[in-house]
């Protein structure tokens, strides 16, 4: 690792050329650089935990002058419980996931002797750009050396001191293996984000890891495809034949589990039968947990005539605008519809395609909404606060992709692969190939992978 | 298919509605459609045939007076030999190809009664961007509807008449399908590509079919992702223990079967202990072919003292620029490197990463730069002008794409997909999961697709 004063553009070029010497370390190269950068970190606990304190002190005190949230101080915080440990877990966790450079998943022989086959390989050069949170720069190289790609990592300011703590444990760790060192790449100068957005020439892909604005900001300022979600405005209809306790349990965790999550609800979609006789009770369980519910006319209406005057009178009314908002917080804009084609054409014109639920006793109805809502998670009868790579099995996550190419949904390694086609031949020639008289045919046969 | 005269927005807010009912149909309501398309065709030969030669006799007066070039006109000429029956067979052809849509990719069972698939779904809305060639049109429609995507089309306006009249062929064959009306969406108003290029709230994807300058263009102008390439410079590493039967064959069918395609030879490397060896006799070759060699000094010098006079004073020197260069014409850059490793860097430098070659006996060389050169398509003793949709036996292709991410090379039916994660559950919210005492452990067992 490059603890660099390096201009962005040397640090990119740098990245690109190391990339394609990562690109060719077999797996247990790329898996000793891991075990290396875990028993690096673990060495070093005190002194980056000291670290991590100063940051934590600056940042304790620009959040009593009102200046940084306080809930930036405690992403900042690496010394609260478990975080630690799971920082180095998950280094290990990475290490052990299947390797998933150089897979086979293609073979067709297009003639005697002449072999194509399609392999997995690395995509490049990746660009991470985060705010608080120290401990992704340890998952992001850990994932960066598992897939073979280069990384550029940009952190936020809040955690300078915890990340050059860290990176220079890495770096020193890196410096043993075959992990060559500008593989991982850091960038620790200021104000040099709109520089590196335009160096589409040496990075491949951009990952942001932060606040929704962050993303907003790199989406609308580069060329370069940006993996990841602006918005996570996630919905659930209600239809008519939901089981009430399925309704209450799904909806409540969906929109309480952890309401600054992407994949938490904002939008509930009520189908207009449902409202006097599923809804009420949802209702009621949402404003035990403090949910402030911004109804349509019908919705409010409808409850008003069947909750007690204590729960009627925390009924807001909803605007036009709550049913494009993204609240992160204890307010869900609930909005009666006739049927679940207004549900599904209300979620694919105000969604963001991020997860979506139907919450029904009617399997048909169910496949119907998963086919038609165009979004990156669709379920049924299953909170979407399941839209996450750990909870889908995937080891880990870079983030949740909303993307309409290459990867969608939560993202592990799989989504920082792409592939190359590989011919074998012996000499062979494209001009004895062809439909007229004389010529040759491919025989395209598939291959077992 | 709206033959409208819409803004590029109303038309592209029309593609988007359409796509969500499109999304939805089954495969035989969507080969159905094909078979429609292809009737209508059919019956309508006489009519198309007679647009395209008033677009063909404006086009000859514009290329007599130097406006258009001869090649623009003939690639228009749907009447030549084979033209017309090649178009309609296509359609069958992407008709009868594998469905692409709904293809489970990964099934997990997350815990009882919760279970999580990965299937395979369609982009969207596709615009579609082509200079002449009014076959296009026909085949695009075809590989939209099979995919399940809309597209909107956008031609050159050398092929208006033909396009127009193709088109209301299509439309009216649709009307008797399932496909929605708003699914093809043809615009003829001219001067519209600025405005369709920043429709990114309905435009998924981008696929320029024309000129390398309309594709960097086209790159150069839109935040939507593009599909394809703009350049296509293609190298040849010449290794010493290459058979040289082998390399004169595979030489000149890359350089010469034809040298305006994006996947012909541009620079040719030769490693120096062969120059006075096997590379004479491929000089000879190709130079007999009408191939003008562009050699760097060593390689030159030692061209010169192998051919004879007639031979060597045919031979150019290199400028620097000719190793950027894609010539697209009968003409070679040379360049001799001390080894295989030089070859690797030149070309990660200087390629394009469409498609490279290494000829070699050394079958451990030659895994070697496959591994190491950073391209869609990387060869061993076989031309470059195998990248290729039908020669890879994918049927058709939109293009070939040097993309880092979601698709690259030859790109068929499996590149117009995405895909999106359903969950189907009994109620199952996510609170109750976790590490801790009490918690329950997701199962993540791989189920069979």
């Amino acid at each position: 690792m490059s603890l660099t004063n390096a201009s962005p553009s040397d640090a990119a070029k740098a990245a690109k050329e190391a990339s394609h010497v990562l690109a060719t370390l077999s797996e247990p190269d790329r898996n000793d650089a891991l075990t290396a950068i875990h028993a690096g970190l673990t060495a070093a606990k005190d002194e980056i935990l000291a670290a991590n304190a100063r940051d934590l002190e600056i940042a304790r005190v620009a959040a009593e002058s009102g200046q940084l949230s306080q809930s930036l101080v405690s992403r900042l915080d690496l010394g609260k419980k478990g975080k630690w440990e799971d920082m180095l877990k998950g280094i290990l966790d990475v290490r052990d996931l299947e390797d998933p450079v150089g897979k086979v998943t293609l073979r067709i022989k297009l003639d005697d002797g002449l072999e194509l086959t399609r392999v997995t390989c690395p995509i490049g050069v990746l660009l991470i750009i985060f705010e608080a949170r120290p401990e992704v720069i340890a998952n992001i190289a850990s994932l960066a050396v598992k897939s073979g790609n280069s990384a550029i990592l940009k952190g936020g300011k809040e955690s300078t001191e915890s990340f050059v703590s860290i990176s220079k444990v890495i770096s020193a760790a890196l410096d043993k293996t075959k992990v060559p060192n500008g593989a991982i790449q850091l960038v620790t100068t200021r104000d040099v984000i709109p520089q590196l957005l335009d160096l589409d020439q040496y990075i491949d892909l951009v990952i942001p890891r932060g606040s929704n604005e962050l993303v907003r900001y790199i989406k609308s300022s580069t060329k370069i495809p940006v993996l990841g979600h602006a918005d996570g405005l996630c919905s659930i209809f209600l239809e008519q034949s939901a089981d009430p306790k399925v309704a209450v349990d799904v909806i409540v965790d969906s929109k309480t589990s952890y309401p600054a999550a992407c994949n938490s609800l904002e939008t509930l979609l009520v189908q207009e039968s449902a409202l006097e006789t599923i809804f009420p009770q949802v209702a009621e369980a949402l404003i035990a947990k403090g949910v402030v519910l911004r109804c349509d006319a019908k919705a409010k209406t409808a409850l008003a005539s069947k909750l007690s005057s204590d729960f009627s009178a925390k009924l807001e009314d909803a605007q036009d605008a709550d049913f494009d908002t993204e609240f992160l917080s204890l307010t869900l804009a609930i909005k009666a519809v006739s049927d679940m084609y207004e549900a599904i054409a209300h979620i694919n014109t105000h969604g963001s395609k991020h997860t979506d639920a139907i919450l029904t006793s009617s399997s048909e109805l169910a496949e119907q909404f998963m086919s038609s809502v165009d979004a990156a998670g669709v379920y049924w009868n299953a909170s979407t606060r399941f839209a996450d790579g750990m909870r889908y099995g995937f080891g880990t996550e870079v983030g949740i992709s909303t993307n309409k190419i290459h990867s969608r949904g939560p993202v592990g390694l799989e989504g920082l692969m792409i592939y190359k086609y590989k011919i074998r031949g012996q000499g062979h020639v494209t001009a004895v190939y062809g439909e007229g008289d004389g010529k040759k045919r491919f025989k395209h046969e598939r291959l077992p992978l």
